[in-house]
């Protein structure tokens, strides 16, 4: 099927656009490089080195003979954004292209605003333009485990059913996200749902968890395929961190007591998932949630599996809380409606992780062990980051 | 005490800085008369003439002696924003300033971007700036009983407690807003409450029925003190409008069944609850939710009371549905947080309606019952607006 990947220069979408692609699908990529500012701006830079978006659709027609339609543009742009879906017309638009760091967007106000009017913005405009050109299309978007926070009940996918005072309806689960930018998702989320409603358009919701890994079947086929790893304070995410720290024998640094639970998945079954979603459609009008993950760790979880799998030396350090969550507390989020498409998770196990230290280990000479500071506190309205070398202005 | 009022030159919010100002309170007011602006776009004007803000402020300062400190601009711009609470140091923000009509962010993507950039933003730089001020400073928040929706179980005020495979826990009721603009509404809500939460700010939201009414103990003091009233098709609120209706010899025309059913309040009941919310302000930390209506009234129970009051003359007419929503459904929500506080409701008499329809009576000859047309189709994502002239660009 046709199929078009926003923010298809990223962490997940480009590999996601490859998956596709292999998969025989005709894929679409988009993008406004906005990841890459985000590097220059912080002064961090991706483990893995990549190569431009041009360059990386270039090598994949070389080494697989398929084509990927390129657009490069900013969705905030309505007119940008309704000329690339009415040109390469898809059946389904995959939507990873928001800015998507927690920390980030609590920098300061700038960086709040940003997120908010970037993740939101852009995404009224691809669902104007879905019911511009075709209401059929189908939109899967990126949301985030984080949109449901963490309750003391169990979360189910995006849908509740209450009983209160004799009555029973069906309802949007609860939302209490932990950053800017998880609320930036509750707002997309919100957003998608109304037009579903109202329009009778079409949407997935796929509500993920945090992401680790980084090789595909794809990207391995080149090394100019390769998709990025970050292991920054920012953009980061918290078990490729754990690696990086491990090889370069640093400490694995562990935010308060490391109960803070979530659900993850490895890199493969991102793809595997967002195929599945495109693969079997909602019917018109309606809006689904798929909680997205495979297993569910502690941060402590993940610093003890590390330590483990690579070998006795690695220490485990407890700094500063710096996000406001709770160290502990009850998790447990519903998550069947992929498995039951078919998804066959690939689970955290010593062999995975042992593969990733092996790739981290290949790269380690890269390693900026100043990027592991965790910048950004969550209690103060401004940051001052010293990756960049001066404070951002207000 | 020191109450800033933003949006202070619209329907509620000059009323209110009257209000709040006769009662002794230091009222400061701030306006980007954004909504004078929405009156040259689509052709329409207030019933009522209604002076220059800084007119009002000098009548204000001649008819009571009291003075209210007064700033121009817009709230989108951050430092503008900064700049008035360092300025003012209120210990009360009530920020009315909004674009708060559903079909107006229904019209196009244009108007539901506009829509959903200025509510979100410039609430963040709000937020922003108390946080940097002084974060004891108490953020009173119009929000909307539409943002709940239309549930099939009791709608609480902000939490409700859900009881889920054999756990408890106390959550944001459940959203499924009706509009673009609703939508806005529920953004700031969860916005706010996260900033009370990590921030430690202080909040309270009041979700708002549906308003009617124009006249005040403060604003009958004078002419140029009157505020203004719309009855057209995208800002009248419905009662209004059956009021003009009436009053003019036109059918009251009620879409659809007419058994959409709101919570509702006069005028003056919005005055009195957005001071004792000032005046009972929540914990540092806390976001509290009020829903600030005072009675439930379906669009024909509003026709038919309006039809009684005037005289046997009046015809109602059911015209088609423009917004996608139920035409019957089950309502009740809880609301009695305000009244704990100790407001006094003025209720839906017939002597009400007969000083709205003796007040319309005066201004009948600036009726434009052209007006009175639903221009917007929520059904569609571009509407042209016959009102305006000439379609609005995309």
């Amino acid at each position: 099927m046709r199929i078009l990947v926003l923010g298809a220069d990223g962490y997940l979408g480009w590999p996601t656009a490859l998956y596709l692609s292999n998969k025989g699908h005709e894929v679409g990529v988009v993008d406004n490089f906005a990841r890459r500012q985000y590097d220059y701006e912080m002064g961090v830079d991706s483990l893995v080195p990549i190569a431009q978006l041009q360059r990386r659709v270039q090598v994949w027609k070389e080494v697989s003979g398929k084509e990927l339609a390129c657009w490069a543009g900013d969705l905030v742009d309505p007119d940008f954004t309704h000329r690339v879906i009415k040109e390469f017309r898809p059946e389904a638009v995959v939507h990873f292209a928001e800015q998507r760091s927690a920390p980030y967007s609590m920098i300061d106000q700038k960086h709040a605003v940003y997120t908010q009017y970037n993740n939101v913005i852009n995404t009224l405009n691809v669902l104007y333009a879905i019911m511009d050109v075709d209401p059929s299309i189908h939109l899967v978007k990126l949301g985030t485990m984080g949109e449901y926070g963490t309750p003391n009940i169990d979360i189910e996918e995006g849908f509740i059913e209450i009983t209160h005072k004799g009555r029973t309806d069906v309802l949007p689960f609860p939302k209490n996200p932990h950053s800017f930018y998880h609320l930036s998702k509750v707002h997309d989320s919100h957003n998608i749902q109304f037009c579903c409603r109202v329009w009778g358009l079409r949407s997935t919701d796929l509500n993920q968890g945090v992401v680790y890994g980084q090789e595909t079947d794809e990207t391995m086929q080149h090394p100019e395929l390769l998709t990025r790893f970050d292991y920054d304070g920012v953009f980061g995410t918290v078990l490729n961190r754990f690696v990086v720290q491990a090889v370069t024998g640093h400490p694995l640094t562990v935010y308060g007591k490391g109960g803070q639970t979530r659900g993850t998945l490895d890199i493969r079954d991102t793809q595997a998932c967002v195929e599945l979603a495109c693969l079997n459609p909602p019917d018109q009008g309606e809006f689904r949630v798929f909680n997205q993950f495979t297993e569910q760790f502690s941060v402590l979880d993940f610093a003890n599996m590390v330590a483990d799998a690579y070998d006795g030396t690695v220490k485990i350090e407890h700094t500063e809380l710096v996000r406001v969550e709770k160290e502990e507390h009850y998790y447990n989020a519903v998550h069947t409606r992929l498995l039951d498409l078919g998804l066959e998770p690939h689970l955290l196990t010593a062999e995975t992780l042992q593969s990733m230290l092996a790739m981290v280990e290949r790269f380690k000479d890269r390693v900026d062990p100043k990027a592991f500071t965790a910048t950004v506190n969550w209690r103060h309205a401004t940051n001052y980051l010293p990756t960049s070398g001066s404070p951002l202005p207000r």
